[in-house]
């Protein structure tokens, strides 16, 4: 994923109104890898406020580690991505065009280095036209043609999500989502199956086409050990139907 | 993208505390494209408060129509994929394991019919384990290692905007990100610079290389025509230069 030797983008946000916005983008950021936060023209970000509440564990760092600047020293030492919403579709409406979306961010940035920030603008009216034309290239998010503008803090998210790979190793999860079951173990689950329909006089010349459609479930299911064993258990105890005895 | 004979997946929220939150989601739903809210023990969602407040358009119509139902019926009448932080590596616990990405819904889901909802659980704690136990499957979003735990609004809009394909035909943004300039028009542009090299006295041992390098600029760039025409209009200045007269 990332390069060990290459920093993270920033993230700038332009005038933001609401405290807990601020909060929001900084826990996204923490979320996703990333730590340096910037801020222009932010508003009031008090101990006790809504941008500590909101800002979860990146109330430790990302937060009070914030750097405030001004647009121009913004524009002048990094190559910026304004994030805005595309509702035209004219190729000749310059200013917000040609774009990115954040996914085919995340394919080419990784094979350019240099200080970079994604740029965030207001609650109401984002990115001015006069700072649209300072920065260096758009990035849009696919959403509905009805209703394509994101809250400020979701589409940061949506932006810090795609782009976590800039900035991550890895994740959380496991490397595999589920580790399946030895192939020789999930045969015994058939075995035990044909016993159980051996067991229940299911009708022989059904029995082929039956089992055809276990294998497909569970093929399809990808089971685990744990899962196979447990199975494995309940047929065996159908099979034996203890309450028989 | 989406088959227009389905319906997209419903979206559950279950035992939110905060108002806004649920304003938050209705918001990012209507972005991509979902409608049906369903809502398990739900906080009091006053016309003038939180949850109207933050749900901009989806004010209109995904949050007055949702739905209030219980727990149970909620398991009965979907299919249900419980949307939950798995910070554990083991595939012993059971309970949260297997899981699936976001990106892995988006891949699968397109390929099962019938009534589907996305569960998200409360603020602090998400769903319950025995929630859980009554759960078809699980969705887990790739996040920090260090800092896992998303809020309740960043992580519904993060499955939601991974699974808008199928929710939504398209999007709001143009079916191509720019429209190339005609091939013959960068041929002018080229030929343009190559007037002003000569304008300017470049040395014509070094042309060729600096005409290599401009070309893999603007190839990299994929001008659009506009960007072309401005660019031409420029070099024909620059090879005039008017204030020379």
């Amino acid at each position: 994923m990332s390069d060990p030797d290459r920093t993270p983008p920033a993230v700038a946000v332009v005038g933001a109104e609401s405290p807990g916005n601020v909060g929001t983008i900084a826990r996204s950021m923490k979320n996703f890898g990333f730590s340096e936060l910037l801020l222009v023209d932010p508003p009031e970000l008090d101990l006790d406020g809504e941008a500590y509440g909101f800002a979860g564990h990146a109330r430790e760092d990302v937060l009070p580690n914030a750097e405030e600047l001004d647009f121009r020293t913004l524009t002048e030492k990094y190559h910026t991505i304004g994030c805005t919403a595309v509702t035209g579709e004219d190729d000749r409406r310059h200013v917000r065009f040609p774009f990115s979306t954040p996914a085919e961010l995340a394919d080419r940035l990784p094979r350019v280095a240099g200080p970079t920030a994604l740029v965030f603008g207001r609650e109401r009216i984002g990115l001015t036209n006069e700072e649209l034309a300072g920065i260096d290239e758009l990035c849009s998010i696919p959403a509905s043609p009805d209703y394509p503008v994101l809250n400020l803090g979701q589409a940061a998210t949506v932006v810090l999500y795609e782009l976590r790979g800039l900035a991550l190793e890895g994740s959380q999860l496991p490397d595999v989502e589920r580790a399946r079951a030895p192939p020789e173990l999930v045969d015994r689950l058939y075995g035990s199956w044909e016993e159980l329909l051996a067991e229940i006089e299911h009708p022989p010349e059904k029995r082929e086409k039956t089992m055809r459609m276990l294998r497909r479930i569970y093929g399809r299911a990808e089971l685990t050990e744990r899962e196979v064993t447990t199975v494995l258990g309940l047929l065996r105890r159908a099979v034996e139907r203890p309450d028989r005895g």
